[in-house]
């Protein structure tokens, strides 16, 4: 029987580790007013990998940045790691915009993900035409590599598995763990999967939101560093159970990151955000290895209306001088995110029996006792 | 009926455009030696739009940079002007590779195609292991719009057509014009699609070859300059006919350009040759307009083996001192590559009747002898 | 005697060369409100080159972008060919303003210059400090290669010429030719220098003006071009008259651009605009050589009081939909500074009686006119 | 009294901090073979400040990638926030070449340090010449602010000092903390400087070596971690005592980081190296504040001559899927760098009695023991 993809309640920040900031009220991306999340969770058969047949353990995550509304947002990525995939870039760099939903998959269905997403703005109506009758969607779509645990070559993503989460996507709490797209990833070792987190600044430094969406399949064991705790040196089993005749290198992975914001933020100015997140994956202790594709995507929901087709729009701009308060939560955010991956996430077993182990809380609490870092 | 699109065997210098430098052999991009080129061309149905049954005028071309040998080479992309797609370009320029082959197709099919590469790939074996087993693909997939004349939104490519192009893939002469992922294309208000070209460098400059592909569909028909003389002023009509339904905005289109060298370019100075190519674009006049997705990668098949897993490798470099030539033969490669486009592809009837005319040969030729610029 | 920087009152379009656009009213960077021009010029001694006595034929040139205001502008830079210097660029490209005034001089003065508009920043309180008290500054600072003329290893420029030119700073008529940082420079084997021109968009195109100021000291004279015609390779002689102990390589120079608007643009589209200019360099036949430092610095005079510290500005945003009639003016204003600078030179004799002639008038429009280009 | 500059024998490893990794044999920058380092330390006067005399508490620091031979190594930058001065790095960025020097200096004197570098490559011929008699020099000289305790806007460095930190650059051990361009800095709210280390990698991994300076002046207290330590909410008091009339903005530093290596890395993957640098940063804690100019240059000393002028130079390349002990070491000899700069730095006083206190070792180990963080 293939492991429950059910996020767990229990939440990284729950287990006593000292994390710094203030998260919003979910602790989670969707705290950004208008941003909807939608999963769909693919988890089928179990046993010897039949390439087209299964074991089937991956899905599609989207994020939404101003729900179902077509109205781009200023938006801007980064790469720390570039051994990965993340369509629609050279159009956000060019025109500061982000035109549509996000959708995070496994590597090898980006191309029907990214399809099915025009589809679905085509039937949906959801985008502004160059001329009547003339559109072209140059959707944003990500990935990470579960061949580990999925039938990847099989290509089981279907167009309705991203119409299913497009239209399931919602506010509010969001599935954390092994669904959506992180359904079969894996995490410094353990089992990853999906992860979001959020920060709130004070009112003095504007009140603003910060969100943070991951899909985390990255990182090795050694590197595994939770509140400056060395934890991947003191855990060093329940290392990934892989059979074989398919070894699966440590490290291979990648991590998505999504960022959302609601402060008003210029596209260079997001960039500036997007290169802090490196920094939150630093805490958790990933140095970006050579098989790792770490790619960014930064988005604020201000300026509503900014992409208005021709004319001048009048905007709202957050000084240089007050953006520090929103790299701090950039980074901590990150940090929280990838941790509530891997704390939310069950043990799975997927392709021919290989095993990712949930990172057990237990353990993590007592190896932050000894480094005197449990939060009272 | 749809117009053919067997390509003329008329090319641009046949007409007397006094074009600089010296071609190839094939004046074509297959003239850098080991560098294949396939098409796929899908015309079917004629009259009124019916998504998802026609009319179909469009396709895919790929280039595959070292034939049939999964042997990476060094790359580079840049972008004039980013409202297009070129998935992949996120790992070239991380680890300076082109892992497989390239494939241009419509806006719309970028995702199909992406994925059945992979699929292709696999089935072939054509890719490396990260470890036994475990391969991640993440190819270069390049489109540009064709619903002026195509039912875009009915997804007419599919994987068996990309199969297709890349089981084709031969060296020796390219077709051109309304070609492949050219099919569908209009270039500075005349019908465009797939051209090629080549300069071959004097022996005392290295000998090298640059070869050029481009899959046309940008411009303003105000622009359109041929050898420095306004042709595009000079001859006003013939321009697309549109179905009043669906107007379509002039100079929205997009071009796509892959240049190929034998000369042992490193990464950054193959990304030196592709900040050129607008150069060469601008020589026909085009000054890459928002609507348009001018997006170029540029490989070397120098240095085999360069991509080693593991180790160091043994390279050549060539001197930046040396370099002048081949900025040189980008630019005209480039310019000659558009106008053989144009040259090659013959009028086209689409969806509801829309129509791109052909560039007319004896009048471009009566414009050229007007300014003194017909060659002997 | 040293030729006179006193430039010419005949403009590029004087001479009939059928130029795109429509002019400001100076047809100068001027046009654009608030942006003030200085020159130092520094012509002394003949004869033999003796290192730190002369001849010296260098100055420097300063563009004030919204006048004696401390009040930063957006801006964006891009690079053709980067063998060249501009300071300050890094602080542009992460924070989107450019704080103070932009100087052009020669290569080897760029420090003196860069350290003497702090000195004048300080005195004239021209910047905003962190905290009081606490300024650093980060000037952009240009420079193209002279030493065909100057003395160049003398370090002939000292902070009183710096001072010069940014006290002199006008609005109004901009000279050309030999004068400031351009007055040893040389350009498609023609003595080059200072140009400057600008367009003004339709009304209903937003009534926006663009304008340019070069430094051109670059290009082959077989590649230079005027109005798309090969008028370099029509006039072959006039070459830059070299003593035979220093021998100077033709297209080793370079061209340092300052590109100017009102529209409201913000820095990624500033950004490109930039990307665009380019494309004007082509029209005059260059290719971007090696040894030439082609680099550009676009801002945008809107937007004022943009760079307040803390809180949040009010801004106003052109729709990227709207901007195609800037690309367009980008490119001809290019163009137009380019054969301004040359039309204006006069010719110069330098160091070792090197010497670089002056475009001959006479003889260009002869060109013009065999290829039917003279307007009329 | 000013406080001395001499640095401390004690190093950051002596004091128990647990680091990773295994340092070079004077775990220094010059422990990557041919790697020169030099200091010009200016250290004048006390008492209140008067712009021009003093105090000064300044200097100039110079790293000679390959000695004193001119023989260009292959470069790349990357900047984490770009609030300051790095010259000479569109050069390294177009060509992939850094052709001399690195000098770092206070922000207000890179001018003149620039040229002065110039100078001191005409007078020891330390160029290549375009054509005979025909070089201009591009050098990289970087920055960090030092103004709260030094009369920067006196501009107290002189061409000397340059010539002299460059004639007495030198192998071997390197002096660290309040000496050369290091001398007036501040970091983590500590006394700051110059730091520097180095990583060997094991034979199986190569055997490469990884060498980093920093000049570090950058960091809020409460953002300092050691070894994932929060000492900097640990250690709250020894504040910068600052002049009320003069506030310093907490966190309004910058670092400079240098990294050379003997491993045969391209440009492109030195770039990939750079890209690391922020995580070694983050490690201390700092998330690249606003007001911060970080700024890296990394170079190889591996294939001597590649830079040949003309013809095909012949290179080695590490391969890629051998790179991630680089991508560690950088972390590693990143943070180790900015400790030892923090670990040597003695107590100094400057312009008004501003005082920036030494981090206390004792109380350092005291907290990390309180984290049972103190390597035995």
């Amino acid at each position: 029987m293939p492991s429950s993809s059910t996020p767990s309640i229990i939440r990284a920040r729950d287990l006593g580790i000292p994390l710094e900031g203030t998260p919003g009220a979910r602790n989670a991306i969707t705290d950004v007013e208008g941003v909807l999340v939608g999963h769909s969770t693919i988890i089928e058969g179990e046993g010897a990998l039949r390439v087209g047949q299964g074991p089937v353990r991956t899905g599609v995550t989207v994020v939404l940045p101003r729900g179902l509304k077509h109205d781009p947002v200023f938006a801007a990525n980064y790469t720390l790691n570039g051994n990965g995939e993340m369509t629609g870039t050279i159009w956000v760099e060019e025109s500061g915009f982000l035109e549509g939903p996000i959708a995070i998959t496994n590597s090898h269905s980006v191309g029907v993900v990214r399809d099915a997403v025009i589809a679905w703005q085509i039937e949906h109506k959801l985008y502004d035409p160059v001329a009547p009758g003339v559109f072209w969607g140059l959707p944003v779509v990500a990935e990470t590599y579960d061949g580990g645990l999925n039938d990847i070559n099989g290509f089981h993503v279907k167009p309705h598995h991203v119409f299913a989460a497009l239209d399931s996507a919602a506010s509010g709490a969001v599935m954390e763990g092994a669904v959506g797209g992180g359904t079969g990833m894996i995490c410094h070792g353990f089992k990853g999967g999906i992860g979001t987190s959020s920060r709130k600044l004070d009112e003095n430094a504007g009140g603003y939101t910060v969100g943070v969406l991951v899909q985390a399949n990255h990182g090795k064991r050694q590197h595994f560093t939770v509140a400056g705790v060395p934890v991947g040196r003191e855990i060093t089993d329940l290392l990934v159970e892989i059979h074989p005749n398919q070894p699966y290198p440590p490290g291979a992975g990648s991590i998505i990151i999504i960022l959302a914001t609601d402060a008003p933020l210029l596209p260079h100015q997001l960039k500036r955000l997007a290169r802090r997140i490196p920094l939150g994956i630093g805490r958790v202790g990933s140095i970006g290895n050579q098989t790792s594709g770490d790619i960014f995507m930064a988005f604020s929901t201000a300026n509503p209306g900014a992409a208005k087709r021709g004319g001048v729009a009048n905007l709202n701009m957050l000084s240089n001088d007050a953006i520090d308060p929103l790299f701090e939560a950039t980074v901590q955010a990150t940090e929280e995110a990838i941790l509530n991956a891997l704390v939310a996430a069950r043990t799975m077993m997927g392709i021919n029996g290989n095993t990712a182990h949930a990172l057990p809380h237990d353990r993590l609490r007592e190896v932050l006792g000894k480094y005197n870092r449990l939060s009272e």
